[in-house]
This record gives C-alpha cells, sequence and structure tokens, in this order.
C-alpha cells in the first residue's frame, strides 16, 4: 500500500465527522490528494449490510451477529473503497473503523476485545490504520449533542450504561493500540480540535505529502 | 447443551433435504423429538443477510464478505432456532452448516481452509455438530439435477470449475474432519442414501432416544 490510512474514532457526537473534513482539507491545501470516507462509505452491499444493523425492528439479532455484520460491512468498504485509494497512494481519512467495533461491540455489548479482535482479524488482514485520532468526549456531553441532532436508530435507542460503556471503551482501545492511537479532547472548540489533530499527524510526518516507496509502514497489533 | 446435533452437507443437487427428511421421520417414529432446519431457517434477520448473499445483482462482492455474511446468518441461526432446540434436548438436523462454507469459499473461492475456519470460529463457538453426514456426487450428475429444477441464483451461474473445486472441498472436509464427518455416496437411490445415513447414526449409538446427561459429546477441531 503507497497511501496513508488514517481513521478518526470516538463516541457519536464526539465531533469526528467535522474533525475528519478539517484534516481532509488541511492535508489537500498541502497538495495531499485525499479520500474522505466513512463506513459503509458508498459500497451498496456494505449499505444493505448496515440497513440489517441499523434497523429498530431487529431486536432478535445476537450481539455476535452485530458484531460479525460490522466486520463484513468493514471488509466490503475495504475492498471497494479504501484498498483502491492506498494502492494508488492516495491518503484515506475514514471516519469509523475496528475501534469502533471494540468499544461498541467489546464492551459496550460486554463480547470483550480479545472475541471482536478475533472477528475482525480475517476482514481486516493487513489494511491497519497508519495511525487513529480519537476524539474523546464525555457521555453526558455526548448525549446532549446526539439528542440534539433529533435522528433515531437503533444505537441510539441504548442506555446510558451501554454509552458509558463505549465511551470506556473507546479510551481502553488507546491504551491497547498505544502507538497507533492517539488520544484527542472532543470537549473543545472545533478549531481546537481541529489543530490538536493536526499536530498529531504532524508529529508522525504525515503533513509532508506522500510517503517515499518502501518505507515501512507503522503496525500495533493485538496478539 | 442436551439435544443432538446432526448436520447434512454436500453440494447442491446431492439430495441433502430429502436425506434430511427420511432421518428426521426415522428418529421421530423412534421417539426422538426432532427440528428439522437449513440456514437461515426461520430467522428474519439470518434471511436479511441471505437475501444479500443470493442478490444476482451483488456482482462486487468481495470474497471474504461472503464469507463473513454466511458466518453472521450461521450465528442468528443459532442463537435463533440451533441452541435453544439443543437447550430443551431436541434433536437438531441442518440441512447445510460450517462444512458448506469451507468447501464453497474455503476451496470454490479458494480462501484456503484456514482464513474459511477463522471466520466461523467466532459465529461457531462451541456449537459443533456431534455428526456431519456428507452426502457425495459428481459435479456432472449434480448439475444436472440443479438443472432439473429450474431456479436460479448468484451460486447457480457458477461455472464448471467453481462446481468442482467444491465437490473436492467437501471431500476435504471429510479427511479434517474423520470422526465427525460421515460420507455417504449420493447418486444411490434415495432409499439407500436413507439407510445409508441410519446406519452411520446408528453407529454413533444416535438412533437410541436422547444422550443421558453428562454423556460427553464427541468434537473433533481443526486447530
Amino acid at each position: 500500500m503507497k497511501g496513508t490510512f488514517i481513521t478518526i474514532e470516538g463516541p457519536d457526537g464526539a465531533g469526528k465527522s467535522t474533525a475528519a473534513a478539517h484534516i481532509r482539507d488541511s492535508l489537500e491545501a498541502r497538495g495531499i490528494d485525499c479520500l474522505l470516507t466513512r463506513e459503509p462509505g458508498g459500497s451498496v452491499i456494505a449499505e444493505q449490510i448496515r440497513s440489517i444493523l441499523l434497523d429498530p425492528g431487529n431486536t432478535a439479532m445476537d450481539p455476535v451477529t452485530e458484531a460479525i455484520l460490522y466486520a463484513a460491512a468493514r471488509r466490503q468498504h475495504l475492498a471497494e473503497v479504501v484498498r483502491p485509494a492506498l494502492e494508488s497512494g492516495r491518503t484515506v481519512i475514514c471516519d469509523r473503523f475496528v475501534d469502533s467495533s471494540l468499544a461498541y461491540q467489546g464492551i459496550g455489548r460486554n463480547l470483550g476485545f480479545d472475541l471482536v479482535w478475533q472477528i475482525n482479524e480475517p476482514a481486516i488482514q493487513d489494511t491497519m490504520p497508519d495511525v487513529t485520532i480519537l476524539v474523546d468526549i464525555g457521555e453526558e456531553e455526548a448525549r446532549r449533542r446526539v439528542k440534539a441532532r433529533g435522528v433515531t436508530d437503533r444505537f441510539d435507542l441504548e442506555d446510558r450504561m451501554f454509552r458509558e460503556r463505549v465511551h470506556q471503551g473507546f479510551l481502553e482501545t488507546a491504551r491497547r493500540f498505544p502507538d497507533r492511537i492517539a488520544v484527542i479532547d472532543g470537549e473543545q472548540s472545533e478549531k481546537q480540535v481541529a489543530a490538536d489533530s493536526l499536530r498529531v499527524l504532524e508529529q508522525r510526518g504525515l503533513l509532508h505529502g506522500p510517503r517515499p516507496e518502501g518505507t515501512p509502514r507503522t503496525t500495533d497489533r493485538q496478539d
């Protein structure tokens, strides 16, 4: 893979999409060709999978099935969208990736990190992000922001304990993958979140155009 | 799990459904309470997943996504249908299970046994079949029978080489799991296939009513 793979993670309401757009704009201003995407991101098959996951009528969904379906949508989005862009040397900025599954299904649904990692490993194989920006936000502030949007899906109906477990789950991903994941305070202004995100990319040498061929990708894996 | 879990496997056209119905009838005639099912088997969510898999328009389906989606449908069918029946002591006869994924996706799609097993392991966990009857049939005879049915889905459009790989894949499952899988000649009469299947169950002590509590289940795992 010639391109750089950046993922943005955090609870709903953290400001991930805004941060991702800021990053895209800043990289493009430096002449770096970017693809901003989010799962299921324009893959028809991944959208079909997502609609099963978000259907409020699917109350019989087994939590392991849920984690497997997210892995399937992830794989299809990787195959159709992310990998072709990385192979052509573009920088891919993806709003949510495997850490969302670790937080929501692993900790939120109590499946555990190891099982959710085991489910996702064959879906992802060697396409792990070079860097992940975790936009952290407390449960109360996140709930306030999500409520203000007024849209409801199956996850919005979850209770406060679930949301708090998800928040802790995201912090746990940062402890498990310290080399890959940088935590940003999402309760700051949008401008400050964007500035902090860019500083992370700068520290990792990702603001200076395409990586020369042959340069190793940083990876850290939970084994 | 108190009940016995029997799976019937083989290529399309092998006569699995007929054999499964014969087995059910023979067991019930002996007073054994049976559930005859097949994936996705009456689970609404598993049906939704299946419709994505069989949609002839989904030509962009990545082969790993396909294997993951089968594992998701399998998990949901296990959670909603198979495990509750086994827990209540019923004998479950399931038309297709993990060996179909090993044959179709592992060998037919060239993903390899190990990757397909890795994908299915978290979906299945400890609910492996006690015994599997593989109804074997050559590629030509299978194609002749399927053609006579006149229904078409995405898999019916596959070429002869794919079907031959699937056939070899099923034979490979029997070599990998010799304690669990018994191979029956599917080119015999339906009556003979049923008689052979019952002999397999008899040899394993499965024709004599519910297993006494505490009796160990036979398992063999590919490790």
